[in-house]
C-alpha cells in the first residue's frame, strides 16, 4: 500500500501509487482451503428439524406490519393476528426455489464488483457505531465528516473489497435524513459496492432511488447494485422497519442481508446448538419473505451471535462459544445454498489494546475458517460496536489481509512439496538462496504492513511506537493522500439535485 | 482466580483462596472437538513418503557425537562418517514399536500430574528468553529472581498445567551452573511438573539426578517426572549437546521433547508441505534415537515453524503459513501415534500491544484447533522469544483459559439443542430467567478475567486502564499473595546439599 507514503508526492507519484494499488487489488477472495466443520451432519439435520419445529409451533411475530403477514399468507403460511406459522419446509422450499447461491454486486467501478457466495469471501468495514475513537480525540460522537473519512479510508484500502454501509452514525445530522448523505458519500468518495439505509422503509426506498439515478433504471432491474441489512428482533420477531426495508430492496431486485442478532442467554438460550437453531429459523423466515416479494432477489444468510457476561449481562466477544455458533451456521448456510455472512474483528474493549486484538483475532480466525462469504465488520469495531476506531480500522484491515494467504491452504503441487530442493540442499545448508526459494520469494509468506518485526534496537531507534501509534500515522497519511475516484458530472448533478429536492420535502426529525 | 484479590488478606483468606483455586484447577484439558484438518490423507501420505526419501537419501548429520552414530548403526542405519542414512520406514518402525501414545508426567503434587497425548492438552509457560519485559522496567536482561517469579506465577495459575522449563535465562548466573538454580526453583517454589536442562549432556544428567533425589530412584525408574527439550539443527542435523542430553533423559526413562526448529526459507524451503516434510524427517530421527537408547522412554513430536520477512530475514509470527504447518504436523503426529507439541502465543512485537495480541491469538487459535497435546509457550512470549513479558504472561494465560470451553465443542445433547426452552418462550420473550438459562448459568460462557466488558463510562470511572495495565496490577498481586507449596524437609536438605556440593566441584564458566 503506497498511497500513504509521504516520501512520494505530487500527482505523478500518486497516479503511480494508484496503479500499483489497482494491480495488487483483488476484487474479492477465493478459497481453496476446506471450511472447518465442528458438528456432524446428523447434528446439522437435527438443528434444521428443530428450526422447522420452531417455525411451525412458535412461528414469527410480525410487529405492526399487516402487509407482511398477508405476503406470508399468500405463500402458504398460517396467520393468526400478527403471528405467522410455517408448514415444515415451506421457508426452505421458497428460498431454494429462487434465491441465488452466488451473485455479483456491481460496483460503480466494474473492476471492483464483488462476487458473493461460495467459494468467495468479501471483506467489508464495520457498521453502525454512534461513536468514533482515535488516539487524538479519544472517544466522541461520530459526525458526517468521520463517515466520509471512513469511506475514503475504505476506498483506498487494497484489503477491503466492499465499501460497507453505515460506517458510523453521523449523529450531527437529523436521524431521518442521514441516509441521504451516507449513500451520497459512498457514491461520491468511493467506487466500491455499498449498502443503503434500513432504518425506515422510506429511507430504504430513497437509498434504492439514489442507486437508480447512478446506475440507471435498466441496470437496477437486471443487476444488483445496493444492499440492505435487516436484523430480526430475536427471539422470533420481525418488525415493520426491517421487513418494510427488506421489501423495498427485494422489490427492486436488490440485495438483502438477513441477520438475526442474538445475545446468547438474552435473546436465545445459552447453548451453541440452540442459538444456531433460532438464528436459522428467524433467517429462514426473513429470506423467504424476500423470495415471496420477488423471486430471485439475492439474499445473504447472516448471523450475529455474541456471548454475554453472566455476571453483568454485558455482551462479550472473542469467546469460544460464538465462534462455534459461527462454524455451525456457516455449515447450515452451505446446506441451504445461500451466501453466508458472519464474523469480523469483534471486541468489547474501549481502546485498541491487547484485549481488543486478542478478541478480534479469535473472531476473525473463525471468520476465515468457517467459509464466510460476506464479512461485515472486518475492520474498525470497538466497544461492542458502539465505537469505530480509526487505529482499529487500520490494524484490522492490515491483519485481515492475511485472509488471501490463509484461504489458499496447503500447496500440494510438486512446488509445494519441494522435495528436489530438500534433496539438493543437505544437512546444515540454508535455503535463502536456493532456486526454490528464489522462485517463490514474492508469494512465500504473507506479511503485515503494520506489524514490526525489527530488532528491539531498531524498533527503539525508530521511535519505539506500539502498533496503535503506527496505525495513527497510517490513517492520517492515507487520508492526506486521498483523491476521489472519477464520477460522471451529469450523474453527479442529477443525484445531488434529487437529494436536495427530496431532503427539503419533509421536516427534519430525530426519530 | 482469587489469589490476587487484595481485599482478602491473612492466612485464612489465603487458604480459602487456595482451596477455591484447587477446586477450579483441572490438571489438564480433554478435547471432544475434532481437530481441524487442512490436507487430505493422500497429502499426508506423500509427506510421509518424502520424509522417508529425505532420511534415506540425505540422511542426518550427527555433529561431533560418534557415540550417537554408533547407536543409530546398531539399529540398522547406514553410517558414513558423521552422516546417518535410514532405510525407508526404519525410524517410524522403531518409534511405533515402543514409544507410548499417551503417558503421565508425574508432578511433585500428584494432583497436578499431567497426561500427555490424545485427547488431552497441557498448557505450559514460555521457554528460553534471555530478556524480560514489564511496564515498570521496560526490557532488560532476566535474572534468577525473574525466573523464580515466573515459577511462582505459574504455580499459582489455574490455567497453566505444567511448570515449564527455562522460563527465562537467568543471565546473572554462570552459564554452566544456571541449571542447578532453575531446576531447584521449579522443585522448591512449585509443585507442578517441570523440565530440566539440555544445554550440555552433563547438565541434563544433573537435572535428572536432582529429580531422582526428589522423587526417589525407584519412582524414576518406573515413572516419568522430568522432561528435556531437544531442537534439531535444521536442516537435517543433530548435535552433541542435543542428542547427548536426549540420551541422558531417555536412559533414565524420562521424557524427551524432540523439536525441529525451522525458520521457513532459511532452514527449510518456504512452502508449508516442505516444512512439514523436513520437520517430520528430523523429528523421526530424534525420536527413533530415544527409542533405541531406551525403548519405551516417552517422546513428544515437536514442531516450531516460523515464517520470515522476505525483506529483512526477520522471523514473523501469527502469519497464516506456520498455522498451516502446525495443522499438517498435528495430523502427521496422530498418524505416527505419539503426542504432539507445537504452538503458543507467539509474537514479534516488543511490547504487549495490538500486534502482540493479534499474532498471539492467531497462533493460539491454531494451537487449540490442531490437536496439540503439549503447548510449550502458552504464556509470556514477546519479541520472537527474546523476551518474556510479565504482563504478556498474565494476558496470555487469561486468554488461554478459553481452551477448556473451546475443546468441548458443540453440545449436541437435548440440553444443547434446548428445543423445549425455545418452544416455551415465544416471540419477543427474553431467556434471562428461563429454567434452561438458570440450569446452565455457571458454565454457559467462558469469561476472561482480564478483559473489560463494562460500559465505557464504568471503565473510565475505574481508571480507564488498558489490558496491559490491568495485567500489571494482576501479576504484582499474584506475586504478593504467593506462598510456597509444602516440601519434605529431608528431601529439601538433601537436594540443597547435593546442589551445593556439585556446584562447588567445578569452576564457573559462561559457555
Amino acid at each position: 500500500m503506497t498511497t500513504g507514503d509521504p516520501t512520494r508526492r505530487g500527482r505523478a507519484a500518486r497516479q503511480a501509487a494508484r496503479l500499483a494499488q489497482a494491480m495488487e487489488h483483488l476484487p474479492y477472495l477465493t478459497r481453496t482451503l476446506a471450511p472447518v466443520e465442528v458438528i456432524s451432519s446428523e447434528g446439522l439435520e437435527q438443528i434444521e428439524h428443530n428450526a422447522d419445529t420452531l417455525l411451525e409451533q412458535v412461528g414469527i411475530e410480525i410487529v405492526n406490519y399487516p402487509e407482511a403477514t398477508e405476503i406470508f399468507r399468500s405463500a402458504g403460511a398460517d396467520v393468526v393476528d400478527q403471528r405467522v406459522r410455517f408448514p415444515r419446509g415451506l421457508c426452505r422450499a421458497l428460498i431454494q426455489a429462487s434465491a441465488p447461491r452466488v451473485f455479483t454486486q456491481r460496483a460503480r467501478n466494474p473492476e471492483r464488483s464483488v462476487v458473493i457466495g461460495d467459494p468467495h469471501m468479501v471483506l467489508v468495514p464495520t457498521y453502525g457505531s454512534p461513536f468514533i475513537h482515535n488516539l487524538d480525540d479519544g472517544r466522541r460522537y461520530a459526525t458526517i465528516e468521520d463517515f466520509r473519512n471512513f469511506v475514503k479510508l475504505t476506498y483506498a484500502s487494497t484489503v477491503l473489497h466492499h465499501g460497507g454501509g453505515t460506517l458510523c452514525e453521523p449523529v450531527d445530522l437529523p436521524v431521518n435524513k442521514r441516509h441521504f448523505e451516507m449513500v451520497y458519500s459512498h457514491i461520491r468518495y468511493s467506487d466500491k459496492a455499498f449498502m443503503g439505509s434500513v432504518t425506515h422503509p422510506d429511507r430504504a426506498a430513497d437509498s434504492v432511488e439514489m442507486a437508480r439515478i447512478v446506475f440507471g433504471a435498466d441496470t437496477l432491474e437486471r443487476e444488483h447494485v445496493i444492499m440492505g441489512l435487516a436484523n430480526a428482533n430475536s427471539p422470533m420477531s420481525w418488525d415493520f422497519n426491517m421487513l418494510g426495508s427488506a421489501k423495498a430492496y427485494a422489490e427492486a431486485n436488490q440485495i438483502m442481508l438477513i441477520t438475526p442478532f442474538i445475545l446468547g442467554g438474552a435473546m436465545a438460550p445459552v447453548t451453541v446448538a440452540a442459538q444456531a437453531t433460532q438464528t436459522l429459523a428467524e433467517a429462514l423466515a426473513g429470506m423467504a419473505f424476500c423470495q415471496i416479494v420477488r423471486p430471485g432477489a439475492p439474499v445473504i444468510f447472516g448471523s450475529f451471535a455474541s456471548s454475554m457476561s453472566m455476571q453483568t449481562g454485558a455482551p462479550t466477544f472473542g469467546t469460544p462459544e460464538p465462534q462455534l455458533v459461527l462454524f455451525v451456521l456457516a455449515a447450515l448456510a452451505r446446506r441451504l445454498g445461500v451466501p453466508f455472512r458472519s464474523g469480523g474483528n469483534f471486541t468489547a474493549s474501549k481502546v485498541p489494546d491487547y484485549q481488543a486484538a486478542y478478541e478480534s483475532a479469535v473472531s476473525f480466525m473463525a471468520t476465515m475458517q468457517a467459509g464466510v462469504n460476506f464479512n461485515l465488520h472486518t475492520a474498525g469495531w470497538l466497544e461492542g460496536g458502539l465505537a469505530v476506531g480509526y487505529e482499529k480500522f487500520m490494524l484490522d484491515e492490515d491483519q485481515a489481509s492475511m485472509a488471501g494467504a490463509y484461504l489458499k491452504g496447503v500447496d500440494v503441487t510438486d512446488n509445494g512439496y519441494a522435495l528436489e530442493a530438500m534433496l539438493e540442499g543437505g544437512p546444515g545448508q540454508h535455503f535463502l538462496g536456493s532456486p526454490h526459494t528464489l522462485a517463490n520469494f514474492e508469494t512465500a509468506f504473507w506479511r503485515s504492513e503494520l506489524s514490526n518485526n525489527d530488532s528491539f534496537e531498531q524498533w527503539q531507534l525508530d521511535g519505539g511506537l506500539d502498533a496503535a501509534q503506527r496505525a495513527n500515522v497510517r490513517w492520517k497519511a492515507r487520508l492526506a493522500a486521498y483523491e476521489p475516484p472519477p464520477i460522471d458530472e451529469g450523474v453527479h448533478e442529477a443525484l445531488r439535485a434529487w437529494i436536495d429536492q427530496r431532503r427539503a420535502s419533509f421536516p427534519d426529525s430525530d426519530v
